[in-house]
């Protein structure tokens, strides 16, 4: 994929996300995706992402901007949401919270096959 | 600067880190830098290093992985290091700890003028 086609592959990845498509994340996310160092699999990045709809009912990822260098691509991510009980260790039991992320990926075979990311604690702390 | 040229001018900003050669700060760094939203300008930024250097004595950047695309790029940070007291509110006290940064840039006029930075303070946490 060239620059502006894994900008758009990875915005239909974040659509896939927010509609819950989970049918479809196969075709976004690579059989043997890492997340932070550590292999989860398809499988494990699934189970990843319905714990965090699970946790966090409200959860829609926005795009504060994105880096594209084939076949990586970085992106800060926002939030507008209430955590129901602990998120990250920190007592947010339904608060609304904006907090920011910033993660990177790394392709591979057209999917997504390592992702580095910092979700900002300090900043959800902050409205505590 | 292209792509590449990028790559050469941050590396080089990051020396200047290491060397806490602050005299030349004023070369990578733009006037009206921002960071994290905030106006600080270049006297700001400086202060805001020799902070960071205060607080950690054997503070060192070290690049994991960048990602290039002009005017924007985007880096992971690594750090192995002792801060003294409390860092980020947390009660380090010279302990040595691991942690991530996961940082964005936009470039003007040849210099660093926003930056959106995230530390890992979950992986901090986890080591003390």
């Amino acid at each position: 994929m060239n620059k502006q086609e894994l900008v758009v592959a990875y915005r239909a990845y974040l659509d896939c996300l927010n509609r819950q498509d989970w049918a479809n994340l196969g075709l976004f996310v690579h059989d043997a995706a890492t997340h932070n160092g550590k292999l989860i699999g398809l499988a494990g990045y699934l189970q990843m992402l319905e714990g965090d709809f699970e946790a966090i009912p409200d959860l829609h990822f926005t795009i504060e901007g994105v880096i594209s260098d084939p076949p990586f691509i970085a992106s800060r991510l926002r939030f507008d949401c209430c955590p129901k009980g602990l998120f990250l260790g920190l007592p947010v039991n339904g608060k609304r919270v904006k907090f920011m992320e910033n993660v990177f990926y790394e392709y591979a075979d057209g999917k997504i096959k390592n992702v580095h990311s910092i979700v900002d604690k300090g900043m959800i702390e902050a409205q505590l």
